[in-house]
């Protein structure tokens, strides 16, 4: 690495006021002492320094006048990341290149790494040394099975060493995990608010959305803030038992974080990766009795039982390799779980389930009230029963309400003012609910960036539907976001499938 | 799709003046109509429309005020291509999802993909409708053996048929490829030069780098024009038989254009890619028969008989099926060729073999003769000697200076100001010479963005050496980039071997 010479070549930063996700980029001038001296050109990788701090970022050479040639101007990915002081100045070098070159390369071309080579890999993850066209290599020479059962356990290994880890001493540490793909199945917050009411330690961390229209993070944050910092989050779990937090935040598996990134625009991942994910933050946040749930249907993300076999083994052998008890739990994945699809109205479900409210979607209630007994079964028995008891009292929702206010303070989630009912233009009974295609509505309309968007929808299969009864609803923060999602709509029939009625 | 209604939600256009490479870019206030109708965010997709011109773009937002709510602006990728009016304004809206995003997906999961879906991602592929990220994956999941056969026929065939393929009428038309990975190897100029002194038409394009120092058209540009279009190439090739133009700029295959945007940074193809992007160029430049060189050695792109075999069987079953003759011809790929590699170095050797000087490396020529003559041999009978006579008698340097002055005007390549001497530390024989590592060299001394960049290497296998005699010699245009060059030369012992002298 050569670091310039701060005397001729260090420019003074600015901040570009340009957002690019979360892209470190560096902008300066063509002319600059330092493009000159080094010979940068647009997107050359360019190691940032600013006193102790650093970053890798992506250069984009400025051709006007805009920035002179003394100063560099940061997005502001990097601008919060190095937090220069005003009048501070960088210098700037070439990359080393990444360490994991060659493990990536072979990976590529269908090799299998060691864990040394996962242990390099995710070090370069962590640090940044990979570009974004890197990283979306990587996520795609380790999609499908191309990823095997001791490389699973390598990654998983080297995602956890990358990170903190949580100790919380003596005791069982209960989590739960679903591997998703269900439309509003959101029972993380009704489950954490159960057990931890139970007495039982349960410090859940969660995602933000990676190809749904919303994470149970997204959810989560419409009730009450998630993004704490790992002194915060400890307090809160040491105080209420458990917590429900966004795992970005505390950084327990930074390497997911960035893994994520470019995941979630490609939309797909594999399950080598996926047991990587889960169980790596799961260790990390120092659980050791796990339960995940896989939601089993034709358009769930698990569409087969051989499907759910292979990934049950693939998390168990993971899960023993590295000392966690895991149980897995499958349930019905055939259909969305509650009425809303999209963090606000998933929300709103949660909310009423736990306020007992007559209204509450009671397949979200009885899933959660699953999941939950599964777990405490696991350090326990009657776990079921001890669940619901917890619930109908009334202090799950005491329990929920306290975490609130230890994470921050509990808000009401405010539904979005444009809205379309879709009804359907026949009679009939509902055959199927296509869960991808209705995600992608509720995506398309702008969740979950945009928090109020989504859809509800009431209709379950088996339902006896008249011509101009509601299908579900579209909701959107704004009218080009609505018009987005109802085109796709109308180009789409049979999200909800209705059988014609015998004669 | 959705496109904006032009009074509410167009916006004034202006030049950013921020170079992405060839990436496009459109910057937006976040307070804009725009954003705040369709619920942009940054890194959304945007579909920009211009009067009949339209193109997908990358969102950055913009958050301090340097960009009123009434403005987009453009990166110079985008400008360059919408070429908007002094006060012009664009419309906005979501793209349509990519229609192969299917098919990228099974081929993401290891399926295996037919001719429509192979054409369907091409489409899109040239239509920009897929991101970097995507352009990777496929990149990633076509890797290796990834793509057998057939699909190497149905890629090749989608390619083809994403461009303009030229028409010579009746008579025979030549071509010449070098598979790469040897530095200095810049044959190409000679052996269109000789077949086009012999009357034969050889409408050559070559590519930039993709992986290496310096392309074909990287090292002509010094020495004449290359980025002409398709009237002008075929302007010359009717006049002078041959060119030696850049494929990019005739967009001949355009759809290799964008992949290699991202094989170049990825450093990786595969023998599918190549042969499908090797292939649809040279039929759509409306060549009969092509010659393929395939260099052999440790460090080479092909680095043994047998990846030499499967490469050959794969060109060989490829142009069969697509009605192409086309023969492999092997040569030695244990060293560099020549002596210079980096563009302007390169360019020196070929124009130092076309001039007869006693000072030109002998392998060159005797490679450019080997190549020419093979090629001659396709369609006639004693190509070397014709070859070698016309080279000597200097009827090639004529044609070449002919096709450089109808390209647009020849001129003399000028060597860079900063260079370094890299001297053994001991006595000893040459055993062996890293052509991977030397060319890494090259390409952080700046090759082949900065076009004197690069270096000189005499030193051949078997030479008997002194301690303080030179081994190679580091040009570049910067000290910056010359200091990084040799920082890695220091780190890196042995990029040419000795064996120690026996005593």
């Amino acid at each position: 690495m050569t670091v310039s010479d701060p005397g001729s070549s260090s420019l003074l930063l600015r901040r570009a006021g340009i957002d690019t996700y979360q892209q470190p980029v560096v902008y300066m001038h063509r002319d600059c002492a330092v493009c000159r001296a080094e010979g940068f050109a647009a997107l050359t990788r360019i190691e940032v320094h600013v006193g102790e701090r650093s970053l890798v970022a992506t250069l984009n050479v400025v051709v006007d006048d805009w920035l002179p040639t003394h100063e560099a101007a940061l997005s502001e990915a990097a601008w919060n990341r190095l937090r220069p002081q005003p009048g501070e100045r960088a210098k700037f070098a070439h990359p080393e290149p990444a360490r994991s070159a060659g493990a990536l390369r072979r990976k590529v071309f269908g090799g299998r790494l060691d864990d040394d080579d996962y242990r390099t890999l995710i070090e370069d993850v962590v640090g940044d040394r990979l570009s974004e066209l890197e990283l979306a290599a990587f996520v795609t020479a380790c999609a499908g099975d191309r990823l095997d059962g001791v490389e699973t356990i390598s990654l998983t290994r080297a995602m956890l060493e990358a990170g903190e880890r949580l100790d919380w001493g003596a005791g069982p540490v209960l989590d739960k995990h679903c591997v998703g793909g269900l439309p509003g199945n959101r029972t993380t917050p009704i489950v954490v608010a159960i057990v931890a009411a139970l007495g039982h330690r349960i410090p859940k961390t969660s995602s933000r959305a990676i190809t749904s229209p919303a994470g149970t993070a997204d959810t989560m944050e419409v009730i009450a803030p998630v993004a704490l910092d790992l002194p915060t989050m400890r307090r809160v779990v040491e105080h209420e038992g458990g917590c429900i937090v966004w795992g970005g935040k505390v950084r327990l598996s930074p390497a997911d974080d960035v893994l994520i990134r470019v995941e979630r625009p490609l939309d797909f991942d594999s399950d080598g990766q996926l047991v990587a994910s889960v169980l790596s933050k799961k260790l990390a946040a120092g659980s050791s009795h796990v339960l995940i749930d896989i939601p089993v249907g034709a358009t769930a993300k698990v569409r087969s039982d051989g499907a759910a076999d292979a990934l049950a083994q693939r998390l168990q052998t993971t899960a023993d390799a590295l000392g966690l008890r895991l149980r897995v739990h499958r349930s019905d994945g055939r259909q969305p779980v509650g009425v809303g699809i999209g963090p606000v109205l998933e929300a709103r479900d949660v909310l009423q389930v736990l306020r007992n409210d007559p209204g509450a979607p009671v397949d979200l209630r009885e899933r959660a009230l699953d999941i939950a007994g599964a777990l405490l079964d696991m350090v326990g028995s009657e776990g079921r029963q001890r669940a619901k008891r917890t619930l109908d009292s009334g202090a799950a929702l005491a329990k929920f309400m306290a975490i609130c206010a230890a994470q921050g303070g509990f808000r009401e989630p405010q539904l979005a003012s444009f809205r379309h009912e879709v009804v359907t233009d026949r009679d009939g009974t509902v055959a199927e609910i296509d869960n991808r295609r209705l995600a992608r509505v509720a995506k398309l309309a702008g969740a979950p960036l945009s928090a109020s968007a989504g859809v509800d929808c009431r209709t379950r299969i088996g339902d006896e539907l008249r011509r101009g009864e509601p299908l579900f609803t579209v909701y959107a923060a704004s009218q080009g976001e609505l018009d987005y999602a109802l085109d796709y709509v109308a180009a789409q029939p049979g999200i909800v499938a209705l059988q014609e009625p015998t004669v």
